[in-house]
């Protein structure tokens, strides 16, 4: 029989060859290297045999899917060392997940962080026995006696399809349902760690038994896992969270509900610090600001047709127009965006071609529903403000005001450090608006990238239905990447809401519609900020710019002359004047991220100067008072 | 019999003896100005018989239960001159109203503006002709056949209680069901005017028939009513919704529902600049900013008491919080108010003696239902934001805190121009929270509006059932008064919330909470602003400060350079530079009540000067550019 090669090119093979043979038919190299086989687009054990006609490649440790493997693996070796130290272990589900791997299970010992060192002694001692794992074919019927103690197991078993092959996958006496495929043996682990645990509803459901969660992670080099550990560590340090609850910038309280973040009187500063900056900017930049409803009837959401397609995404409510004895009720839901707002004030008035570009932005705080599962903080909260912004303008005025979106978009993020790549996505399959419209919006994206020196990378299909559009992606402190600017054209507004202009040869013509967002939402980019900056956020924008930390009481007069002259400067300052130690003070300040700590003792005050110590460099020494003054009037906006 | 008179003697009369004979007892002038009566707290004719032992009062215009009586009347005259004019006519009802009355009909013309002058001549004729009001008591079966072809009254009719006393009133020919009272004949009418005509649903159901509604007032004076005409036409033309429109301030979109008012590019400018003038006074009063979500789950709403006791005010949604599979619903609502918020962050630190008072503030937008028919443009509208603050202090600290809010209210309404007065509103029958807590709040505010030398009246018994309350009414340009700021003692929160701090001997204590805003709703008290200064704001705060006039083409680049320096200053600026004769160009921005309009010809280029008109003055002559600047930048926040 004959296989066919990744390269095209053809092998024979005698019948009944595996995966395995495939890769020793090639070379000696390849048969050592090999994990395991990708048979017509399938991943499969090595030992899986192969027929003539099929598609083979290998799957090394350099295979994008050779990573899932591994982990899934790992989780399978961790089950087994469960079973070898404790007996009695219920398991429910242990996969692959995004950088690493879990199993739940159900056990009378309640795991400690303790447990997990040895757990992963006995998984070190699977790993070096270089256990095969075994794959069996085996009937339903097989399948319920073989897990007939694993409840979990038979839930599973008894959802299978009737006509689904049932496989399990043992190391040594550890049987488990599985699917595969697997590492051919355990010696092929080269680099685990547990990493946490945590409770879990069996299949997410809180109705459903607690199960206690494993968490693991495995990599194909040593290196590679220590690098893994490193950076978790740092975004753990970084997490914004808890340095949101630490610096005093947010709250969740569960009486609230979910994914709905309380701005402390620090988050408030920084929020309003940013709006105010980028407010400035927008009104130089020729923006005008609206200010539109959270709640519209859903007639509006109907004309917009977010009431058939965003639908699940929404909050909708009632509202009686009649009274108690003859009720009227009307549907109205809260605004997931902005854009049906600025729509309707667009067409409060009538426009004409002099009145082009108009561009409308507003702080507007949205309401989308996420799952409860998937809220995060800052990062993904069913409350927030996007920095949203719409532009009306002629068709040949869409290059001009892209460009100066990216002009925009490159101010607000260098002055964040931060790097950024864009993205442009092409007409999807479904999709409004004429083939000369997507041509037009998708060339004039490309080309205001072009003028805007802006290199991108084109994502075929992947625009809106409404329209394409330019996705900007910055790269933080540690080389995470996140989502955040976004310009789109719409196709879908302009013409639901029947907008239009008068042209200079008074005929009448749609406007060209921009969606765009800067920092997407304000929250979450704030949250981005905490962990690209550990907290310790630049200092025109820190919630507290100075702590004035008089050392004994008869300093305080000067600290308060101090802070009046601080503040009339627009800066941002705190006293510490609670009766402790100096290093105590000046150990909270630092905590608190706060760029410059002065003290004042009798030297300070005799001279008109300040002692003063800065957030990151330490000991700045002594400073005449106005420097400091001067320093935080050129941080003020 | 002897009957007792107002101020408790006793005065003996014939038996049968009238209201009209009592008068008579009393005295000549009292007889011939003697328009009703009030016997045992009820108002009645000067017909009406009185018995011995009855409390008598004579009603006369200088009695404040005349003004209905004679506008009810007037409301009869019109009915009886439409049956004179056009005969078949069929009544809903015609009540006296707050400045005014109407009458419902419905006949086959349909009126017009014209048609009030016919009806006007023709009341004066039955005023003039001194026709009585005269009284029936009828039986059922007697006033069904009376008005066997009016329906609406026979629908009335049949919903009266069977042992209600039916009776009816006719001048002349004109018969209507009615229970009085009336004046004693027509001739006691002695000013009056038609004002308008409007359509109106048969007792406010639009599922029933529209009827015509004839709108007029009637005062005791012919210079009381031309005041009050007067003062119409001058309300009218300072009405901010007609205002708001023409200046582009907001608009209303039915499509978006009702009551939620959408702001313009020139009333969000308005709007960010109130808040951000009041922000940095708050900051200097030592307030922190706080940004809290506009949805809460129910749980809030239940714990804070909103739930039960203002639920009909709210509106109500669900929130799937599990999958479409397994469901589970979550109530939340819209917030009618920031309180829950500020608590939650409250109770989001551990505080101390020290950290008190804490004052947290909230530009925070809330929703509330109103019914459709009372939405009035900014006034009254289902989403408004308010400048909400609440204070958290020790018990001592409560007179200090109320007197520092009377100095804010002081300080924003004499930047107005508005005069205030106050109203303490005292424990009403049911409420929360001890006699000594009430009683030290309610002395807490009484001591604070002294201390301030703030005059008071007290309200008895009309404070919150949480607690006690200082309302501040603002008296606007044309004389009316407008209730605006609040300052509330709230006992309810801290108690349902568990609020604590430590104190200075360890042990916890509630602390107090206020709840105060000055402008009350900020767009309310912009609709306010606009009426009170008939849409010219000050110029801080006018939208557009400066409209740049060039004469030529020649002199736009000139204009462009001094939009440019004013803008530096903090300016807000237009130019007009459309090809139109300067007297258009200064119509329009004298429309759009800019404070100032400089032009820009060939004489002042060359010298750099401005010549500048004033919305108010007129023509200023000539300026020195930098003079204009000047005042720009004095005026910039």
């Amino acid at each position: 029989m004959e296989i066919i090669l990744p390269d095209g090119s053809r092998k024979e093979l005698e019948s009944g060859a595996t995966v395995a043979d495939v890769a020793a038919s090639i070379g000696a190299g390849l048969a050592k290297a090999a994990l395991a086989g990708i048979v017509d687009g399938v991943a499969v054990d090595l030992g899986c045999e192969v027929h003539g006609g099929q598609q083979v490649a290998i799957v090394t440790n350099k295979t994008p899917e050779a990573i899932d493997i591994l982990r899934h693996s790992t989780a399978h070796v961790m089950a087994a060392a469960l079973v070898d130290l404790y007996g009695d272990v219920k398991f429910g589900v242990g996969p692959a997940i995004e950088n690493g791997f879990y199993y739940d299970i159900k056990m009378d010992k309640s795991l400690g962080p303790d447990d997990l060192a040895a757990i992963e002694a006995r998984m070190a001692e699977i790993i070096a026995a270089a256990e095969p794992f075994e794959r069996r074919v085996v009937t339903r019927a097989e399948a319920e006696e073989l897990f007939a103690d694993q409840p979990f197991k038979l839930e599973l078993i008894a959802e299978l399809p009737e006509d689904e092959a049932i496989t399990t996958y043992s190391i040594g006496k550890f049987t488990d349902l599985c699917r595969g495929p697997h590492l051919p043996d355990t010696s092929k682990v080269p680099a685990f760690k547990l990493t946490k645990l945590a409770g879990a509803y069996w299949r997410g459901d809180s109705d459903r038994e607690m199960l206690q969660r494993v968490y693991g992670t495995a990599f194909f080099s040593k290196k590679e896992l220590e690098t893994y550990l490193t950076n978790l560590e740092e975004a753990e340090k970084r997490d914004h969270r808890k340095l949101g609850r630490e610096l005093g910038i947010y709250t969740m309280d569960p009486l609230a509900g979910v994914g709905l973040p309380m701005y402390l009187p620090k988050g408030a500063r920084i929020i309003r610090t940013m709006q105010e900056w980028l407010r400035r900017d927008l009104y130089e930049r020729g923006y005008e600001e609206v200010i539109t409803p959270h709640i519209y009837n859903a007639d509006v959401w109907k004309m917009s047709g977010h009431y058939d397609f965003y639908h699940e995404n929404m909050y909708f409510f009632e509202i009686n127009e009649g009274d108690d004895e003859n009720p009227r009720m009307s549907e109205y839901g809260v605004k997931p965006m902005n854009c049906p707002g600025h729509v309707m004030l667009y067409k409060a008035d009538l426009h004409s071609y002099r009145d082009l570009p108009l561009r409308y932005f507003e702080f507007g705080t949205v309401y989308r529903h996420e799952m409860s599962g998937v809220v995060h903080g800052l990062l993904r909260a069913r409350g927030f403000t996007q920095d949203d912004a719409h532009v009306f303008c002629t068709k040949d005025q869409v290059v001009d005001e892209v460009v100066a979106i990216l002009d925009l978009v490159d101010h607000i993020m260098t002055t964040f450090g931060f790097e950024y790549t864009a993205e442009i996505s092409t007409r999807p399959e479904k999709s409004i608006g004429s083939d000369d419209m997507w041509e037009h919006a998708t060339t004039s994206l490309e080309e205001a990238c072009a003028r805007h020196g802006l290199e991108y990378e084109i994502n075929e299909g992947d625009g809106a239905f409404y329209g394409p559009k330019i996705d900007i992606k910055v790269k933080d402190a540690i080389g995470r990447t996140w989502q955040c600017s976004t310009v789109q054209v719409d196709f879908n507004f302009p013409e639901r809401f029947n907008l239009t202009y008068r042209t200079e040869d008074n005929t009448e013509e749609r406007p060209w519609m921009l969606h765009r967002a800067i920092f997407g939402s304000i929250e979450r980019f704030l949250g981005i900020l905490i962990e690209h900056y550990a907290g310790s956020l630049p200092l025109w924008l820190a919630p507290v710019q100075v702590a004035v930390l008089p050392i004994a009481d008869r300093h305080k007069d000067a600290a308060a002359d101090l802070v009046g002259k601080l503040k009339a400067a627009g800066g941002r300052v705190e006293v510490y004047d609670q009766n402790e130690p100096m290093r105590v003070k000046i150990a909270k300040a630092q905590s608190q991220k706060i760029p410059y700590m002065v003290v004042l003792g009798d030297k300070e005050v005799e001279n008109g100067t300040v002692s003063v110590r800065e957030r990151h460099e330490g000991d700045l020494g002594s400073w005449d008072t106005q420097k400091l003054v001067d320093i935080i009037a050129e941080a003020a906006l």
